[in-house]
């Protein structure tokens, strides 16, 4: 099982030979890059072109976030293309009703998680209102509006519920551009790592990122990547961010203001990176067995792949229960 | 009209404030962001993230060849990716009789485009012969395998012609991987800054650059990009190379051996590259006007993209004669 090598810290890649080393500031970390699926950078970091050239040699993906802690770009090595073949496929489901049932699939699956984390933390029953709102809005699966009204109309109630959620913030709303505040900034960088993740492992099965079925495609955006995403969102991003919030594990000095608004600095991202990784490495129950967050996420893509290219019928994750 | 920055030295690229600079060995090279489209690098080469986040947001693409002039990977900003709704319409035309309307068009265009070089070299009449059988080659158009057919015995003829064009090489094979003479090598080379070049192009008109119509799209090449390319590659590779070979401009001193073969070593790539990009930029007779070929490449971009969205039929370019 590869994974993913994560760079919070300032510093540069470089190659040694036959291997890669990070050299930080007062220490050198050598890559394992047999083990290495991708690397996500998040601090500020050098890249030499005879690295980049091992990392394209040896087909390590690298994801690049911006000081704010939103996604840039990724540098995809030429062996990890998607095969045009599996694109036409995935645009010919887009144009027929394929798209509906993907789609609607889709918000099922969100539906559900988010479902999944209010009854979590409704301990006391202050949101089972909202959970029982969510449950019951009804979608029309031949309407791509009524699919995505719906969707919207969750994540709505499901804001609506954070101030019980989240120790401490007792009204929220959810902003980016900056980031209002540190839930926002917590949520937004856990987002851009989940995106890269989600990424990755839509590049290793050949899908396309561009072509999605919830969002539209119509921008320049990896939509796919949204679109998957998605479906992890609550469990992943919200899941982590309260156990950090709640727990008291992130301070007021993990956060920096700069240019009107909040973000994580150098610390807190190197804790939140930490747990983010600690999280997506962790097992969990699905069917009779387990499985890490790293291997369903890239399981989610081929099921994609399988439902475009044979017709076997997508089904979104849904975390046991 | 931006242009194209290009690096075939050593150094890194760094960001100061609101602008980039390259530094080499022994000097600084200020990057007039605003005027940039692309950045080709050929030399060993380091990149800041902080470089990459400012490159991103202006949008600038950045190409990367490998030490061995072969093309390695592109970083391209997210505001840059292909549209979805783009690939899905062109994924439709690779799926209807579209494909071989374009792809017969393509290989005639490159037919067109190989006569009118052997005609500019064919001074002493050696190769009409060449000429002749090239011409002769018919194309079925309901036949992708009869279209295959004609392009191989087009670029084979042609090949068998060069020992007539490029003076000094009394005997050649096209062979990659590695390149087995110098004549191989600037041709390899040649053909990266051209693939590097034209995808530029694709990734600017909103085009997926792995839906081909004439290679196959199963692997995970950009082979929309090797499409075009092969297009312009008589007219702009070979011409290039043989005004360098021919007017003794490329001398013995500008290659280096190394592992089992031959490749053009610092000052070899330096001269290649002035000369590629004085090609590029020159005005050539277009209709009733003159083009930059960097223009006409990517006019040749927006007028498969005008097939394939709106059903205008795609003429491949011809070089005036």
């Amino acid at each position: 099982m590869k994974y993913t090598f994560y760079i919070t810290q300032d510093g540069s890649v470089e190659r040694e030979s036959d291997t890669l080393v990070f050299i930080g500031k007062d220490f050198k970390k050598h890559l394992p890059v047999l083990n290495v699926e991708d690397i996500i950078i998040s601090g500020k970091v050098s890249l030499s072109s005879w690295a980049l050239d091992y990392l394209s040699k040896i087909g390590i993906i690298v994801h690049i976030l911006r000081p704010n802690g939103t996604y840039m770009s990724s540098i995809v090595p030429i062996s990890k293309n998607e095969i045009g073949m599996n694109t036409v496929k995935q645009a010919m489901a887009y144009s027929s009703r394929d798209r509906l049932d993907i789609a609607a699939e889709m918000v099922e699956g969100i539906r559900h998680n988010i479902i999944r984390n209010l009854r979590y933390y409704n301990e006391d029953g202050a949101i089972s209102g909202i959970i029982e709102r969510i449950r019951s809005y009804a979608i029309k699966k031949d309407n791509i509006n009524s699919i995505l009204g719906v969707e919207g109309n969750i994540w709505s109630d499901y804001y609506s519920s954070f101030p019980k959620i989240f120790k401490g913030y007792p009204s929220f709303k959810r902003q980016f551009h900056p980031p209002p505040d540190s839930l926002n900034a917590m949520i937004s960088f856990g987002n851009a790592m989940l995106y890269s993740s989600v990424l990755t492992k839509i590049i290793a099965s050949g899908l396309n990122p561009s072509i999605s079925f919830l969002h539209e495609p119509s921008d320049r955006s990896f939509s796919l990547a949204l679109d998957i995403a998605d479906v992890f969102k609550p469990v992943i991003v919200e899941r982590l961010v309260a156990y950090l919030v709640n727990n008291r594990i992130m301070k007021d000095g993990d956060f920096e203001e700069r240019d009107g608004g909040v973000y994580l600095n150098d610390t807190g991202r190197n804790k939140f990176v930490s747990a983010y990784r600690d999280r997506m490495e962790s097992s969990l129950k699905v069917g009779n067995g387990y499985a890490t967050y790293e291997t369903i996420i890239g399981e989610e893509c081929y099921k994609l792949l399988h439902h475009v290219s044979e017709g076997k019928r997508y089904r979104s994750f849904r975390m046991w229960d």
